[in-house]
């Protein structure tokens, strides 16, 4: 296997998973955790969105949360933001990077973001040009990648297309998003060699779920396209754990032990990943929803 | 990614599975989940052991179990056997398959089997000879291909030895079983190197446990190393008495769903493997393990 010597494991879990859980978790409790995944290595953590409170309560706190975790030196806290007005608040207590998000599919973009894909872009323009005017670096997202919940199959191409947007909004980095986690690993494959044709490998990252259980398999498949970026969430958060049949994304411990496990430079001290997803989850009530904290867990008692 | 064209999936979960469940489960209903998985398009199912009730009080009735089953033609349904006291009874039941199992590590072989690997294949000479000459087929297992939960990391060379000798001893194919569920897809390949230096890969399996949430990434990294066939259990059935913490045998499904996708042909009815692993599931009270089925049931309702 050819694959790269060091990834950059991208920390989602703070706002990519507990974005989607059904009960209200604390703001000291995402600070301590952002903290404690800052401790464990981390050097990309998505620390919140600054997007209506209507649409997603849970991240309503999020200035609140920037402002109170400690900002590790080389440690870079990014944030969702959807437009003008959640850019200035993001901007108003300091950040240092947002991220947009666009789709793949028409009608997920409808039912996600009430707009066109086009329509998305030109609401993120702006956006960019005031990020990139004030020195904020800006990251983007693409979902539905390998298949949408409403329309099934998605042409590599249309990711491309939105990538190479992206790309020219100014985006720094392009995260090629499974958002229903359906895909398998040639298909990973394909979709990346076509996005790659338009966008360099070295702008892209990828963040898959693991809805069927397929996204460690899918990481590994695009490791060895050189892909050298990959998002995970601590603990595998995300998804809808009270509705039947959805998961979160593909687990931080258990991606960081492939890592690992491959001789891949990561920087991360799994242990003390394991302990920030056992923190997160005690607070949620359930076990780690990663096979490696379940078993290193184990272990210890 | 260079891929085979066809692979055969190995179901052990009536065996691997079940022998490690803490409560009895009927005679009728593994009955009834052997024949749902010849249903599903299984080839080749495990459908019990010989060995003493005393160590494996699960798999007490498979002499029943396998005389109740609806052979179907085509379908292969191997027992594993220790011994010829074993063998006699696999045969006295009219076995055409069994399975005999060593291990690569020294300290595994003595607490699993009570002996040393070179003792355990002495003891199996005699019984490969009985069934060669009765025209009952003779698959081999190595365990602890990946490490040991007591002696830590295991050379490759130890499991090519082993290996090797069940080769000679007349196995037509030989499973390597990661049976702590700890090794990584680059360590599963390096692995796979050594034994196929010494062994045609064509004659090698391959049989993850997914304690650490790697199994299927190394089924991957193995697919592409050529391997033809892959062990699993529906369900995910299964786990390893000796590890707190560690889970089953990568699942029947979350693997169908990977080589389907991969464009892999397997002659597996997906929905009619997931029925399956919902009814055994159903009779354990517990959930599939199993995100596929999980994902798919989730659907339906």
């Amino acid at each position: 296997m050819h694959l790269p010597g060091k990834v950059t494991v991208v920390e989602v879990g703070p706002r990519d998973g507990l974005q989607n859980e059904k009960h209200a978790v604390s703001l000291e409790t995402k600070v301590a955790l952002i903290d404690l995944l800052a401790d464990a290595g981390l050097k990309t953590i998505e620390a919140g969105a600054f997007v209506s409170p209507k649409w997603v309560p849970q991240m309503a706190d999020s200035a609140a949360v920037f402002q109170a975790i400690g900002k590790r030196r080389g440690v870079t806290y990014p944030v969702l933001v959807p437009n003008m007005k959640g850019f200035a608040a993001a901007q108003g207590v300091g950040v240092t990077e947002i991220a947009i998000f666009g789709a793949a599919s028409e009608t997920f973009s409808q039912r996600n973001i009430n707009c066109s894909i086009a329509e998305s872009l030109e609401r993120f323009a702006p956006v960019c040009e005031a990020a990139l005017g004030s020195g904020i670096a800006v990251r983007g997202y693409v979902s539905c990648v390998l298949g949408c919940p409403y329309e099934g199959a998605i042409a590599a191409e249309a990711v491309a297309d939105v990538a190479e947007k992206l790309l020219k909004l100014g985006c720094y980095q392009i995260s090629l998003g499974d958002t229903i986690g359906i895909g398998t690993p040639g298909q990973a494959q394909q979709m990346l060699d076509t996005v790659a044709a338009r966008v360099p490998l070295d702008r892209l990252a990828v963040h898959f779920h693991d809805t069927y259980g397929q996204a460690l398999a899918n990481v590994l498949a695009c490791l060895e396209r050189g892909v050298t970026v990959v998002d995970s969430a601590v603990a595998g958060l995300g998804g809808c754990p009270y509705a039947k049949g959805a998961s979160g994304n593909v687990s931080s411990e258990d991606l960081v032990y492939m890592l690992q496990g491959l001789g891949i430079e990561t920087e991360i001290d799994l242990a003390a990943l394991c302990a920030a997803g056992r923190f997160i989850s005690d607070a949620l009530g359930r076990a780690p929803n990663s096979r490696v904290n379940q078993a290193l867990s184990g272990k210890e008692n």
